[in-house]
């Protein structure tokens, strides 16, 4: 048994009254989630919607209780209260075997929904240790390991992949590929794109089914 | 006369009891602007610290009054009050001749306090337009123009910059690169780094002072 994290970030719904408003991202992850549910209804499956529910953005008192050793924290509702959030959702990247994580595009990177994720869980000595004596390549190491990262995006403009005509534009996926290692899944790393969302033309519509029938094949695959 | 705008994004304070956890962002972009204002004390000065007092995240119903034109759009507290931030940031982006944003780099981009800001900036028919007969390149064109930008970055590693050893995890200054054609900066754009933050070396203390002093360079030149 293994158990799925599935991180989404739009800040629109999966439906909604008008079905021109749901969220594209999230409908292909959605896919990708019932594909493997099909196949491996006995693993595990833990859902965040961060897009709906934005983590807290850390903050000076977050950074000082990070770095005051575990003996010293002080008791809640002080250091230990402010890192609870943070540990919950360390936790969860922690018991994952496959985390799949779904973004739009806003404004050539990722929301700051995710973002906010991502800055509660890069944690020292929890998702990363820093070891100076490793001198300068890299004093960073990831912690986590062995995990299978898939990510999800949605773009209204498109060509942001290497070699694309908008690749020096494009700060989505490979920011995601960057913090992917520490999530522990720097050696596996599937992206599925939507693109030409603003378009709204036959592209648009071809680049989505493309993206759900790839959700759908490549969770058929890893959950064999 | 002219407006500077001011954005700083660490969510460390300029001035800690302990001098180590001054905000190193905060303390060269400081710099920048205390040579400016002895130079032209004259000019409107607009300040904000969206690590402190980070943007509300935008929502599904923030995109839909977005979306909604201005004639239709319902009386508050509904779509009119949801975009009031909003409005009041675009407005003193829009007021500004000289832009100076500084940002510590969190795991390799900005913090989810500035993208939050950029989130609540980046607008349909304010700070962009959206014209479908102007092709696939590009249909989004940005509103503001002539104005100078300065980005004052600060990391823990070294080597983001272009051919730099780390260049392919550098996601922070040029997504602020791209992200400025926004604030009406794209032709002057001006870039000042501190790095090694972590090392709390030699290379350190040498990549602070010279960024220091090129803030205030840079702001005896632009101020003159």
């Amino acid at each position: 048994m293994s158990t799925l994290l599935h991180i989404d970030s739009s800040v629109r719904a999966a439906n909604n009254p008008n079905p021109d408003h749901d969220s594209i991202s999230k409908n292909i992850a959605r896919r990708f989630i019932e594909t493997w549910q099909q196949n491996r209804p006995e693993d595990d499956y833990i859902y965040r919607d961060v897009g709906m529910n934005p983590p807290d953005f850390i903050s000076q008192d977050w950074i000082g209780a990070v770095f005051t050793p575990p003996e010293q924290k002080r008791s809640p509702p002080t250091q230990r209260e402010t890192l609870a959030f943070s540990d919950t959702l360390i936790a969860e990247v922690a018991k994952a075997d496959v985390i799949l994580i779904s973004s739009p595009m806003y404004n050539y990177g990722m929301p700051a929904h995710l973002k906010a994720w991502f800055d509660q869980i890069v944690r020292i000595d929890k998702t990363f240790d820093f070891d100076l004596s490793r001198g300068d390549f890299p004093p960073l190491q990831p912690i986590l390991s062995g995990k299978t990262l898939i990510i999800v995006t949605s773009s209204g403009e498109f060509g942001f992949e290497k070699g694309g005509i908008r690749e020096t534009s494009g700060h989505l996926a490979p920011h995601l590929r960057t913090l992917s290692k520490y999530l522990g899944g720097v050696d596996t790393v599937y992206e599925i794109a939507a693109e030409y969302q603003e378009f709204g033309d036959e592209r648009h519509r071809t680049s989505v089914a493309n993206a759900r029938d790839r959700a759908e094949s490549l969770a058929g695959k890893l959950s064999e």
